[in-house]
């Protein structure tokens, strides 16, 4: 068992620089721990007050009366290496440490930092930042994290954990998966990793039995070594790993170590070791969250053939172009399933892949489900995908039809609806097909998923 | 002047096939040009009615008791060759055709096509179509149209033109310029050009004075020459020039020649051509809109220089990264500038391109202002881009803050604000600054306009 199910996994936690403020970075944990009804001990500290958001409060980690798990220190950096001490004076294991001005800002910080770990030389301690956001757990509601992106709604539940050296970016991850709907496991802020570095993140993400998929946002990885280990163990434990790869050029490298002390140019062959660990890089928080959804649902690409069925020629072409330049195959129809589509189409059309049913379709609604469903049950194909464009007239009977229709697993069904209406387009995702705006984003998560 | 002119400027219209009914394809464009005050003559044409939509119709065009610029055909296949040859009878110069069942269905349907073009031959008649969806024309709210993408909201009139193969995504163009507020001049869905190619209607746009930007969706091009010829008019004219090529692989080119009969594989250059000519080429109707979007405001981009203001760490780097592999350069601050930005920044940031205002900017929302007017007046860039993310608490004060942002047309300012409030984003569209949700949207977009 990794080390870290200590840290991620605590039942009892003091919040140090505890405010009685929900909206304070004091605060926070504590008020989103109270409203998610954490399963764990929560123990604000606070030298001035006997009682934050209701809860007993202690004047300082060294009065506390039983042990606690983790110390979440929202205090100033001036204060961080006193509580440290105090905390591993009463034999606290784990902290977690906000402040920001170390290492990621001059060598005066990154002496500072140096400070802060030689504390846990020769303890089995550990600390998850400076300069980080923190953590969730979702799994005993655990939140050690400021971030102000469950303001407004609370996360869901479910297997997909996010790491990465970018709170902010975390935040809009967070943000992404409530509005997609995405159940979450984990969620870790590694900051400037003088402590826990995401190989090790990766490690116990990869053994985790809450966590199905893993996401990444990487600055610098400290131990390559670890972090290819790590990123093949998820793979032998069929968790699929998304990746988001800050700092591949001069400039951006530039910018990371700026922001998290990190050194991507260090010589490290970041795309040998995706490619060898099977390792997804995308270009964009939006396309992790499309991947992750993909994966979320329990679907699979297991081959490249492509049955395409649009209503527009032009986007039909379009399509056909994309996934051809993106390794994925617009296979012809076989014989038989030629024959068995011609009844199904309008006389006027040519029966091949992709198929097009033209403005037809508004006059004969029903070809949409007919259609469909025959490219799914053909077993020619390893995805079918749908393009349809406004049909306000009958955007309802549409619906209806792709809510009758029936997928399978070694088949997943995706629609492109461009400028459908938003409250049908939920009902349908709601059915299980992932549902995109536009074509390349389509073409992007297909050609991300391919084996 | 293009013989075009009187078939896209026509001021008398007879539509053929004239229905009561306003949502079916011959009682559409009366609808639309009666809605929308349509400047010219418009005649409805019915075998068996005298009044239409409370118009005085004509049985045929026969009957006709004035001269007509323009014919619209809204009747079936079977029935467009008599009614072409009572149309040229009577004199009239221009003729719509939108049914379907020709070249793009067998060689039988090519036939059919040649037969109507035969009846061109010798005449300075012009015919667009057959198997397209018209064209408008908002200058005199000329709709030769049945496209259903205006049923709920009218074009907002302007500059912008679109013409090409596909109808369907013409009418997906239409919607998205809708909601993106664009103005638009002329829309023409050329369909199969038996008569009318592509070719010559760019040709037209070129020289059309209600015109300043063209985008073009292509199959096959009929005359490469006289393609490159019109493309280097609108360039000499100052007009962008837009296109989204489909057909571009064997698979993609297979499906335009099921649709419009195009056979984009015909050894024509047209990478060349858009190099030559200085065409954009985009990859999806959405980054076709974003460039429109970006003339249409009259913004350029002079040279490859970005500043970025971000309050996101990781997003700097990742815009830092993908601005700078394509082709754009996230340059440096001079030591004066350094020296300038230094007292508007938090102590402990790097003062640096891409500059991160971290967090602190929660405390002290002015400083988006001071920084990014800083970086517009510095003249070291060609352009200015912003990361958001979030920040609810102080969404209204950034808003302000951008509100108060003075712009020059040397140095647009371009904003990405992910999870941002849409009528907070939508006031500051309005102050001129274009708005992302995504990093590869904006990155795109700059890679597109660069010179």
């Amino acid at each position: 068992m990794s080390t870290l199910s200590l840290l991620f996994e605590a039942n009892s936690v003091a919040v140090v620089g505890a405010s009685d403020n929900p909206h304070k970075i004091g605060g926070r944990p504590i008020a989103y721990m109270k409203r998610l009804n954490y399963q764990g001990q929560l123990i604000p500290i606070n030298p001035k007050a006997d009682v934050i958001q209701g809860l007993t409060a202690k004047r300082s980690l060294l009065e506390l009366d039983m042990p606690v798990d983790l110390a979440v220190l929202a205090v100033p950096d001036t204060l961080v290496k006193s509580v440290i001490k105090e905390g591993l004076s009463v034999g606290i294991k784990n902290f977690v440490i906000f402040a920001s001005g170390y290492a990621e800002i001059n060598q005066q910080g990154l002496e500072k930092q140096h400070q802060l770990q030689a504390l846990f030389d020769g303890t089995e301690a550990r600390m998850l930042g400076p300069n980080c956001l923190g953590f969730i757990n979702t799994g005993t509601q655990l939140v050690a994290s400021f971030t102000t992106a469950m303001e407004q709604h609370p996360l869901k539940i479910g297997g997909l954990s996010f790491a990465g050296h970018s709170g902010a970016l975390g935040a809009y991850w967070l943000d992404k998966t409530i509005h997609a709907d995405i159940g979450v496991s984990k969620w870790i802020s590694s900051g400037n990793e003088a402590n826990v570095p995401l190989d090790e993140i990766v490690e116990y993400l990869a053994t985790d039995p809450q966590t199905t998929i893993i996401t990444l946002y990487i600055e610098e990885i400290r131990h390559p070594d670890k972090f290819e280990s790590a990123l093949l163990l998820a793979k032998n434990n069929n968790k699929p790993v998304i990746a988001l790869k800050g700092g591949k050029t001069a400039v951006g490298a530039r910018a990371t170590a700026a922001h998290t002390a990190s050194n991507p140019h260090k010589g490290v062959d970041y795309e040998g070791i995706f490619k060898r660990a099977g390792v997804i890089e995308v270009q964009s928080l939006t396309d992790m969250i499309n991947c992750s959804q993909f994966y979320t649902q329990g679907l699979r690409l297991l081959g490249n053939k492509i049955g395409i069925i649009s209503i527009s020629g032009g986007a039909g072409v379009l399509l056909s172009d994309q996934l051809e330049a993106n390794g994925l195959s617009v296979t012809g129809f076989s014989d038989q399933l030629c024959s068995e589509m011609d009844p199904l189409l309008p006389s006027f059309t040519t029966v091949q892949n992709p198929v097009d049913l033209t403005a037809a379709l508004v006059a004969r609604p029903q070809m949409l489900l007919e259609t469909s469903q025959q490219l799914v049950n053909s077993a020619e194909f390893d995805a079918v995908v749908i393009f349809m464009g406004l049909m306000d007239s009958v955007a309802q009977q549409l619906t209806d039809a792709l809510l009758q229709l029936k997928s399978k697993p070694t088949c997943p069904v995706l629609l492109i609806w461009m400028g459908g209406n938003k409250t049908l387009i939920a009902q349908i995702a709601q059915h299980g097909i992932l549902v995109f705006e536009e074509i390349p984003d389509l073409v992007t998560l297909l050609s991300n998923v391919k084996t």
